[in-house]
């Protein structure tokens, strides 16, 4: 079967920013990207036509650990996968359900064997292991998915984070091991991504890059960062995996960031994020827009009446004056809570966009640091 | 200035259903209708852009009370009015407030001169009167504006059914002489449409209905029913009134109802709806489709992966399954609400649609018979 195939185009000549194409059997990937959090087969507040028109996603991301226990595989596979399930033809990556037993479930316990938990919805128990849950993204069908990893807390001590790494290592075997015994469920190819981690350590996270790298995925994944670490360690990190990970295979940092954290990790040579932060904050009226950071709840917006946010290719972003945003927030309607996640997701497609534009036209670098402060402004 | 235009064109020759166009400054709506309610400002769950594309609305309607608490007239002036606020180019009509003060403020009381109520807000105190809910009309912008009335509880006796309409039928006056002294805020007609009240009683109905057809208004609605009185006794009442105001204009009947209560209103002669149903009941799970009546929760939808509804014009309905739709629900995915909403009102409009081309094919009676029963099936 083809695998995954990455085409890089362009290289930045002031940084280590790629331009890039992702080949799957649900169409083609630009990069870099942010892929929307589709949690439990539905980015939060958005429907599938506002993804599409409004935000311009090209891949969105599945949480295994939601999708596992509502509506649950038996459904899933009913439906024949999760893209028909939610009718969502594009690309889909799938995580491991790792990071949400070890964020939401109740009474977990770490094994050899894997993650025993309970239910965050009904208490029942439920043992994740490197194989079951290859099988559960089989049932989903995702086009990426994610090897079953675990993810230090921060701080973790070197002993800690070391076992910790080795035992994700161990799990990555396993995980190969179980894809190749078992089939495509739904006729395209489903590519493993493995995960590096290492916690804040940069002899780990080398030694983490070195084996994951020798596993010869379609692409390889950094966890464990943007988990309360200061930036600057999360860049210094960044970058060493970026340079002990394939250069001719996607890069994705998992869970970052905010736009800033997205530029300066794209010019660290990072192809894919994914991150909630645009729609959670979306639903607590944090707009991220192309002027800077808007507190919509903020009483300057009261009587402006100027679109959210223009030239960004979002049709709802221009539509929506601030004011009458904020009325919606204020006044707890649903429609604010989809126009702030449609506008802020649209917003960092349009990021992503730019920032391909600008390593092509070979300034990404000039551009970045120019960006930065602007994206930062409070408005 | 030119007043609202009513233009009937077919009329049912199985019933007293009738087919026409309201002409108004912000476009032509066609009856019979069905009116979303906007309440704040919001077809709650549902963006301007569903309220265009799926759900086909030709008018919506906008709570007074609501708007006037949040975000103000201040505000809607600022904006230009309500249509410009919000982003809503067609026709809307407004309501006056009074039903609002008596099912949601605080320590309301009723006064010849008007209802002093407290904000469910913030407590807030607060004075409506027949002049100043006209004022407040102006400031939203509305094309059709209601006449401030009392709506008295099921059941009233006679004797406070009879006063209450009074204080109506002065009010009617006030409201008229007021909207005489005040201009048109926003360059375009806005036309005052009084109400019947008189309860339950016929000879009450009756004498509001003379009295109210006496004012000559561009047209005229029906309040204080479906307020918990047994059907039959809304569809006698409906009937009488029907008989007494002017054919030559469009009748609203207020916050009506089912689809089968709209059904069997058409065929009594009414020409304009609105109800909370249809979004209220969808956000609890409860869809009205062409083939029945649907409770989405139900285990026996799990894996049915058929469409909502197809074939009523509303390609959300179309799109997504009701599998899909029970899933966001279990899992209270916001999106659940806006498809519930979306479909319902899609429902509600394509429902008027079929009841209009039957008037003009001239088999309306036997369509709305035979329709019922299928609509009320549970399925």
């Amino acid at each position: 079967m083809p695998v995954l195939k990455f085409e890089m185009t362009h290289r930045d000549p002031g940084s280590s920013a790629r331009r890039g194409t992702i080949y799957t059997d649900h169409g083609i990937v630009e990069t870099p990207i942010f892929m929307p959090v589709g949690t439990v087969g539905s980015v939060k507040a958005v429907s599938q036509q506002q993804l599409q028109h409004d935000v311009q996603a090209e891949i969105i991301l599945g949480n295994t650990y939601h999708l596992y226990l509502r509506p649950g595989t038996e459904v899933l596979e009913a439906a024949g996968g999760l893209h028909r399930f939610m009718g969502w033809n594009k690309p889909i990556l799938t995580d491991s359900g790792g990071y949400q037993v070890f964020s939401l479930a109740a009474n977990r316990k770490l094994t050899e064997e894997g993650a025993l938990f309970q239910s965050h919805i009904d208490g029942s128990k439920h043992l994740f292991t490197a194989e079951n849950v290859m099988d559960i993204q089989r049932s989903i069908g995702a086009d990426i998915i994610m090897a079953f990893d675990e993810c230090p807390p921060y701080p973790s001590d070197y002993g800690y984070a070391k076992k910790s790494m080795e035992l994700t290592h161990r799990w990555v075997d396993r995980c190969i091991a179980r894809l190749d015994d078992t089939p495509d469920l739904y006729g395209y190819t489903q590519n493993l991504f493995p995960i590096v981690q290492g916690s804040t350590f940069p002899d780990l996270r080398k030694a983490s890059c070195d084996y994951i790298s020798s596993r010869g995925a379609a692409g390889n994944a950094i966890g464990g960062l943007s988990v309360g670490e200061p930036e600057s360690m999360m860049y210094e990190l960044t970058a060493l995996c970026c340079e002990n990970l394939p250069v001719e295979k996607p890069r994705y940092l998992m869970g970052v960031g905010t736009p800033w954290n997205i530029l300066e990790n794209i010019a660290l040579g990072i192809d894919m994020f994914d991150c909630v932060m645009p729609t959670r904050n979306g639903r607590n009226g944090m707009l991220f827009t192309s002027q800077g950071v808007i507190n919509i709840d903020n009483k300057k917006w009261e009587k402006d009446f100027s679109p959210i946010d223009e030239g960004i290719g979002s049709g709802i972003s221009a539509y929506y004056s601030k004011a009458y945003l904020r009325h919606l927030v204020k006044s707890k309607e649903i429609l604010g809570l989809t126009i702030a996640s449609v506008h802020n997701l649209a917003f960092y497609l349009w990021l992503v966009r730019e920032a391909r534009a600008h390593i092509v036209a070979g300034d990404y670098f000039s551009w970045k640091n120019e960006m930065i402060p602007l994206l930062k402004t409070r408005l």
